[in-house]
């Protein structure tokens, strides 16, 4: 597994950086901070560069599609682009100060860079997939429709998001919004990734959608062991505060499903979670109480379910289409890598 | 030319309405008050819907490959989604609380709705010339073609408005660094209309090239005009506070073109914008006669031949490109418009 996150990165690190590289100052330095590639002062940063999972898809598209791992880069680094404005203007609106163990890029250079870098990042991501075609990888048919899956999968993670700040408001939410929240801001992205690469490589819609279908249950699995860990995960090893998720009385699965359970504990949540007292204030021994209810409402355990449940359903849209053996076993393993990942 | 800019409202603003009702709740009424259909309380507005500048444009430029009115409308419609969703982030950026004679998006629903229908209407944009090739109104490639050239215009309008945050914490500018952060926030976007019509309708490079670089310099006229506005403007008429421009120390034409020339007066001019003491808190005595300098100083005088000049250029562009007579009529009323309009 690390093999293949590695070979992503050997093959799109390059050309995101020199996309992120045709920025005007100061928005190129803004980004290398957000993407982890330089500290605050400048100083280039040798990191692991996050997960990678989304422009390993795209690469394992392309290969689906019979084409070579390039021939999905541009898909890659589009999606890791498309990510990372979501990630900077997500960050901003939920007043999140940390993100993978660093100060978030608007509490270092202040909300407008952090809202013109994230506008600039989505329109790069964009000029990525339209200059694939112009440098003979694509033909403009195939990018067009490129464009097309990218700016489909912008929308909903958008949708997403407004979805998730409107429930801020909110006491409780039901599992069937949470799914549809996460819909938006994680599968989304993934669904596109997952078919960027062979779409690129000029695969038919059958395959295309397909593959969508794979990405799309994929992400709703990736987001449940998300939400599993921000609340059980070791801060350590997440780069998430601790509680960090329940402090902030975030709409994440456990909870709905623990909200709808409607036992003893899944009521004493609820009562909690009405209540305006204390909000954001709440001591380490009260939030890891409310962890504990979440618990015994079942919410842990029907999320874990439902992780599997999606892991399965994915496979299921990966069987439909036909591919090289090797490629398949690629897909198998980092789909697993999704589940069973602890950060 | 009232009954140009009428035609381009009867034919842009349906298409532009369905466009953004196709928004997720709550950003669909966040979009349509930023629109100026509604009220905060969501009841129906009946404005002027704005100049109309920018989608007059793209229709002309059908009209001059050759094509019906009808064929730029896409153009049209996705212009006038990034010009807003530029002004949303903008307006949120720089802190203006009055826009049109109306409170700011993000005054009214708070910053994140602002940066959200932001992001939304942008995408909306290329989703808009994406369709116009699924309608069968373009090609593919031509629909691809027109993403192209929308997307390179907002990379533009971003850098644009990344220059001007930066001019933010400078005392001075030079005249052409102005021009350039100019041509980013306000050329691109005209560029780019004056030949999205025609890029729709299939008309060849040579053409479209003709056209952007008609709208580029009608973009540099129509913004020295508004910077001329900005300071002696009618603020009853431009609906943009008294003395706005000056009280938040905006680098505008005027003010750069007085700070280059040297004389006694952009001296004295160079002294007060080098002071922090009293920076938004001038009297409107004081703000008056900071007017007087610039003008002494011939920013008033230098802006005024300047948009003449651009306005120049622009129509000379214009002649490269043959149509009939009756577009480029039309074109050239256009052109006159935005340099001899008072708000």
């Amino acid at each position: 597994m690390a093999e293949l996150l590695n070979r992503t990165r050997a093959l799109c690190t390059p050309p995101l950086r020199a996309a992120v590289a045709r920025l005007a100052a100061p928005m190129d330095t803004v980004a290398a901070y957000h993407f982890g590639w330089i500290d605050r002062d400048g100083t280039p940063v040798v990191g692991d560069g996050g997960k990678a999972v989304r422009p390993t898809l795209a690469l394992l598209s392309a290969q689906a599609a019979g084409a070579p791992a390039e021939a999905g880069v541009p898909g890659g680094v589009a999606v890791e682009l498309v990510h990372n404005f979501s990630l900077l203007h997500d960050d901003l609106m939920d007043g999140d100060e940390t993100r993978r163990h660093r100060a978030t890029a608007w509490t270092v250079f202040g909300p407008a860079q952090a809202i013109l870098v994230g506008d600039a990042l989505a329109t790069l991501g964009t000029e990525v997939l339209l200059d694939a075609a112009t440098a003979g990888g694509a033909s403009p048919t195939d990018a067009a429709r490129a464009v097309r899956l990218l700016n489909t999968a912008s929308r909903r993670l958008i949708d997403g998001q407004a979805m998730d700040v409107a429930f801020e408001q909110r006491d409780t939410v039901t599992v069937a919004e949470c799914l549809e929240m996460e819909g938006g801001k994680t599968a989304a992205l993934l669904s596109a990734g997952a078919a960027l690469g062979a779409v690129l490589a000029g695969a038919d819609d059958r395959v295309s959608s397909s593959l969508q279908r794979f990405g799309d249950h994929l992400g709703l699995a990736f987001q449940a062991v998300d939400d599993l860990l921000g609340i059980w995960g070791a801060t350590e090893v997440t780069g998430k505060p601790h509680w960090g998720d329940l402090r902030q009385r975030k709409k994440s699965l456990p909870v709905a499903a623990a909200l709808a359970e409607g036992g003893p504990a899944s009521r004493e949540l609820a009562e909690q979670l009405a209540d305006p007292k204390g909000r954001g204030e709440e001591s380490e021994t009260e939030l890891a109480a409310r962890a504990l209810l979440i618990e015994q409402a079942g919410g842990r355990a029907w999320t874990q379910e439902e992780a599997r449940r999606q892991h399965t359903t994915a496979l299921a849209a990966l069987d439909e289409v036909p591919m090289p053996d090797v490629v398949r076993e690629h897909f198998v393993a980092l789909a697993e890598f999704v589940v069973v990942r602890e950060r």
